[in-house]
């Protein structure tokens, strides 16, 4: 996903008495340990897992691509799966690789996301959405289909985890993790939008409704569980997360969820800092890129494109307490090292660096449209 | 004031090099206890306090409006002074009387206060605001000057103030009143204005620091003092107060005034809820009109004209702890009596009544227009 604005008003979602929903359809083709078969079950083409061939094109502001970062960094995916970033904002052509010198995508030599789009389908005509995987030989989209994205990483690319990646789709808890998720996914990660794309009055108030509804039941479920489900950080864990990143700095103020912040719960803040100060999570979220996406590439929603000071975000880093819950972070795995060098994000983006563009950034930002 | 939007499109304000800038020309006649010269000093036009010569117009929903219900209830003025109160939202032709039966002022019997202007200037070329004081004789506009008003109610409209007003702009305190109202006024109540009607990034950035720069001093200010000046409530009180009971329902989110919210302040948040919870001011405020008022009349900043639910408002209610700090809220005088069945905020719209509107009055409040 990614390009909301562009799913909102054409291609990938539809606004229906008032309400908001999103296009589901994507690229299915998946990347899997054993592709010999050539399709799966369920017909969609396969592709084999192989360190070096594909790239992985993710925006560091779109929460769905967020998701593959941290997966990326916990699983240590850094050396078998390059990495493209787009830059925070975009046109009606959607993401560039503007922020790269000379505007170019590193490893592919593109411009434009888009190009990757039609290199796959000359005619493709939907959302030109983050995250993708694109096939780094013919520079063309393998997989758009985040959600299947990252379970793949999880159990088809394991060959090519680090020494230490921790299990994030445990056998044992699929079934558990697969209900959470679902939930998660309709009511919190696409509830959010549903609030701030709602075409009316009535529409929003029962998104809002939907939203926190969703909210008190994981405050409630996090209360005496440090992770979603099992004792260690899961699958379910890093789709929430991605949200509540986003939740004070763009959903509060901006899509109007605003019974309370993120920070205004108890246990499901103290749940988000646990997280954000884990090793592969926190510094993965760039809150410059994060403001300046939504309220900059949202016209319809802030037609002034002026992108907030607040809130602080020094918060972040403060004690969880979230330890005398017990649970073990990476079961029996261990924490991934810090990122390399390419991978950082710059420290005035981050919690510690109070998440200010400078005023250039923001005029870089305003141009590319 | 009060008619915003109006104002900084056009006639009652201008936005030069991307800052916002109120226009501060009103009609500026006053009603004092000696009015025999005619003309003050200044050269303004001046009128007799008389009990039943006037009509208050003020909307609930406008901070400067709210200033002068707020004088009214402390000094008790109500059988002295009769007030029509305009809906939270309004056409281009700004206020209309359109929560009365048949949509007319009860005393004018206008549908708009701007036919009060005109009866006074039939070519009046500035902003219709609130709040005016109207001769009801003539059904013309005598004063449009928020900040006269409130001076003149506490000085000079004493004789009809009930038994036990309180002293609001007492004769050793003017000066320092005087100048913390210059300083609350340039940079709060018309600070949260600079940063939501600033028309580029770098202008909203430094009126969002000078915002915040003054709320700091006043969280310092009021954390060993219970009130802004003495220690007793002004005039200061008053006019910081409409502001602060803004702050989170609509400054923090649609003016991006989001460094914090007021409740994460502690001193400056206690000191809200001190005022809120003392007869005469939380009793003033409808959290309903003051959410659509901003959020359906100012399109250039929220065209879906969308209300938020948020926030949560029964933490108004919460213990302030402030009388440990002493004071004496109404020095030698005495609470005023319960708001009159007529005056009465509706139960839905006050803290205690969550402040949701129905879908009736968003309908009725979008339909204003």
């Amino acid at each position: 996903m990614g390009n909301e604005s562009d799913q909102y008003s054409t291609a990938g979602s539809y606004v229906t008495g008032g309400e908001f929903n999103r296009d589901t359809n994507y690229i299915e083709d998946r990347i899997v340990a054993d592709a010999s078969p050539g399709t799966d079950a369920q017909g969609r083409q396969l592709w084999p897992v192989q360190a070096g061939k594909y790239h992985l094109v993710a925006a560091r502001a779109c929460p769905w691509a967020n998701r593959t970062l941290i997966h990326r960094r916990l699983l240590g995916l850094e050396d078998a799966l390059s990495l493209g970033m787009p830059g925070p904002t975009h046109d009606a052509r959607s993401w560039t690789f503007d922020l790269y010198p000379d505007g170019v995508d590193p490893v592919l030599g593109l411009h434009r996301l888009q190009e990757a789009y039609f290199n796959r389908f000359n005619d493709y005509p939907r959302g030109i959405t983050v995250p993708a995987i694109v096939d780094i030989g013919t520079k063309a989209v393998v997989t758009n289909d985040y959600a299947q994205i990252t379970l793949d990483f999880d159990t088809e690319w394991t060959a090519l985890h680090r020494d230490g990646a921790p299990e994030l789709y445990p056998d044992k808890h699929r079934e558990e993790i697969d209900e959470v998720n679902k939930r998660v996914f309709t009511e919190v990660n696409n509830g959010v939008y549903r609030c701030g794309f709602a075409g009316s009055q009535e529409a929003y108030e029962s998104a809002y409704e939907r939203l926190f509804t969703a909210l008190d039941w994981l405050e409630e479920r996090l209360s005496d569980q440090r992770y979603l489900v099992g004792d260690t950080i899961t699958e379910a864990d890093i789709r929430l997360f991605t949200t509540l990143a986003r939740f004070d700095p763009v959903y509060h103020g901006h899509f109007k969820c605003n019974r309370q912040k993120l920070s205004e719960f108890d246990a499901l803040w103290a749940y988000a800092r646990d997280l954000f100060q884990t090793p592969g999570f926190g510094d993965t979220i760039d809150f410059v890129q994060i403001k300046q996406h939504y309220y900059m590439v949202h016209e319809d929603v802030n037609p002034t494109r002026i992108v907030p000071m607040g809130p602080s975000l020094e918060n972040w880093l403060t004690p969880h307490g979230r330890e005398d819950l017990g649970g073990r972070p990476f079961g029996d795995g261990t924490p991934p090292p810090p990122p390399r060098p390419a991978d950082e994000v710059p420290y005035e983006h981050s919690a510690e660096g109070a998440g200010y563009a400078t005023p250039e950034e923001n005029a870089h930002a305003l141009a590319n449209k």
